[in-house]
């Protein structure tokens, strides 16, 4: 069983400052998420999309703003556990929480904080019969991993970004890559469009529109699908079949905690510290309200903070909190590592 | 009398940001600081230092995160009465509010956003006989705008940071640059002092320590100081007598308005919208205090972005307010200009 200070479910923006607010106080994080990335949102969703709203960035990309924060945390070296779902939690006698995920992980912690944006993505699957008992066996509905696929055959269906983006990106390494849509046009951006109308000329990649995926066929794992275009019938061969349908977030699981909740997310003390009705468990970022929540990456990025504090406070009770300012005290890092402005020198000048 | 709908005390980052957060409402701002420049705290105390804990940056220099937050809020075209201490307002019969500073300035406005900081930032003064007969007379205590010197002489009293770069910076503009101090030492930037080291040595400058001004002379107008060096006194012609000794923030004024004042900060509704006692009046950023209020610049940012909606709540009761994404609907600028994200395609691949 993993053990840590804090374990935070979501590794959205908020959850990722977490760690860094955290390290400050000489506090540890474990995050988890559903997703294969850190990101949340923007990683799933935007990632290559401009914000404007994030104070000091007249326009900085989803994906940029990711990697920023993944590089201000390093420092305080997170565990991840992704492509895993946070699913229950127990209390323990000495007062701490033990969270479980979906894929058996068991983390220990003083502190739950829950920066679980809408929910944890899951994924929209295909209306096909007997999907479920080859997911994994050649059903994929993200791509973890993308060396998984090299010199494989992988067929994905899909009209989005995500279907183009990999279909980019997987023909370098696949043997063969299939995408499928049930339309002629795609929707994304248009660098995208182009790219994946080149590699069609250029034989690269097999293109089959307008079709639809009716079946999967394979003894265990997927060898081959079945399509359906314009009326007819046929068989691919693949390795892999990747649908690529977008993601629904599901508060799922959360929604049995046992924690108040309102128009979908998670009420908290916003007059403090942002504790759920759970001592020791928090709520941050999107997936919490209060009276005036805003849904913004800036208000997650204070909440943070905020709790960070709580949670010193109530670890350490009776010790007075002492705020020290980065610039001023620097930044010690778990891996000892050390950021520290220029000290000032006192000199003569002759 | 300048007319907008919120007049916000204060241009630290707090007060900037709130224009952005104000314009992306429709509302216009505009700012009153006693500094020269805006950035509060970050341009006056540390403009050269790294910050290490702005949420996606690993690392921004004080000055340049000010410089961003300028260009962030460029397109919503702030008013500024920058130099001008805000002392009192009062309420109109349309429930507006009306502001005046210390050099006459009347600014009517719908709401007040008070991001005071520590205070308004007042020079220390040096106990010289007179001085204040001599103030704008010869007699500064920041730099307001460099061209003044040009081609005149000044001199500078002071052994830290301002007065090493101001002389430095100086050296190139005014006629003659003397700089004195009453010890040897400087402290500072190791490169300011070498610096200033070097002009000394190529006789680009005077430098007079360990020494004292003790005396002011002039008809009306600064014309020479008299000043004491090892026992003995002299006398140096000059234009300009520019002691920098540092600033301290004094509530000042602000504490006679009314509102309720606890550790020297105001309290405000932090489960709402950080207004004060007062109906339209927020505090907010380090202005401002509540249980478990940390006075750090990304708190200032959401508590700006929470109070903007407050204000439009206000300002239009019963319409409902609708959160936009900046990178969804992008950012219209009150001069014009429009940010936006690249839209997607819908396209067909044949
Ligand atoms: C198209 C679009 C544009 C936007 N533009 C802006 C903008 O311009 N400015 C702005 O401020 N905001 C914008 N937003 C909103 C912004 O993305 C969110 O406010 C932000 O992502 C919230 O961050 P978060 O960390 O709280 O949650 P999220 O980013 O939603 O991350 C939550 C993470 O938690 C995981 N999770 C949840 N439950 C579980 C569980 N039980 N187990 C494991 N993992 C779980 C999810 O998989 C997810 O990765 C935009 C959103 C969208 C969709
Ligand atoms: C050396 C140092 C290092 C720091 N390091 C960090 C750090 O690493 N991270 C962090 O988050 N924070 C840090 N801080 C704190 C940070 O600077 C403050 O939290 C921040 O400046 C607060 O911003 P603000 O806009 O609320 O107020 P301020 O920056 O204080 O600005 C307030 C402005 O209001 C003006 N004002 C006040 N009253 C009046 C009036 N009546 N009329 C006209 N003008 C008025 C003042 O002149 C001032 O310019 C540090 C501070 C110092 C001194």
């Amino acid at each position: 069983m993993k053990e840590t200070d804090i374990v935070i479910i979501g590794a959205g923006p908020t959850g990722l400052f977490t760690v860094f607010e955290a390290g400050l106080l000489k506090l540890r994080c474990h995050i988890i998420d559903a997703l294969p990335q850190p990101g949340g949102q923007l990683a799933e969703l935007y990632p290559k999309k401009p914000i404007f709203d994030i104070p000091g960035f007249p326009s900085v990309d989803a994906g940029v703003l990711v990697a920023n924060l993944m590089e201000q945390i390093k420092q305080f070296e997170p565990g991840f556990s992704l492509n895993e779902v946070a699913v229950s939690y127990k209390k323990t006698e000495d007062q701490q929480f033990i969270v479980e995920t979906n894929r058996g992980t068991s983390i220990k912690a003083k502190a739950i904080a829950i920066a679980g944006g809408l929910g944890s993505f899951e994924p929209r699957k295909p209306p096909i019969e007997g999907i479920e008992a080859f997911e994994e066996k050649g059903v994929e509905y993200f791509i973890r991993d993308p060396e998984m696929y090299r010199d494989k055959k992988i067929v994905i269906a899909g009209g989005g970004d995500s279907a183009l983006d990999w279909t980019i990106f997987l023909e370098n390494i696949a043997a063969e890559v299939t995408l499928i849509h049930r339309r002629n046009e795609f929707r994304g951006a248009l660098d995208s469009v182009e790219k994946v109308q080149k590699l069609k000329q250029e034989g690269r990649i097999h293109l089959v529109t307008p079709a639809e995926v009716v079946g999967l066929l394979g003894n265990g794992e997927v060898s081959a699908i079945e399509i359906e275009k314009e009326g007819k019938r046929s068989v691919i061969q693949t390795d892999y079949f990747v649908p690529l349908f977008g993601l629904t977030p599901k508060l799922g699981p959360l929604s049995d905690w046992g924690l108040d909740i309102e128009k979908n997310a998670i009420k908290v003390n916003n007059a403090l510290d942002y504790q759920t009705n759970v001592e020791g468990i928090y709520a941050i970022g999107d997936v919490n309200t209060y009276p005036g929540k805003m849904k913004l990456i800036l208000c997650g990025f204070h909440e943070a903070t905020l709790m960070c504090q709580g949670i010193y406070n109530r670890l350490n009770p009776g010790k007075k909190f002492v705020l020290k300012y980065t610039t001023v005290s620097g930044v010690d890092g778990f891996d000892g590592s050390r950021k520290a402005a220029e000290k000032a020198v006192v000199k003569s000048i002759e």
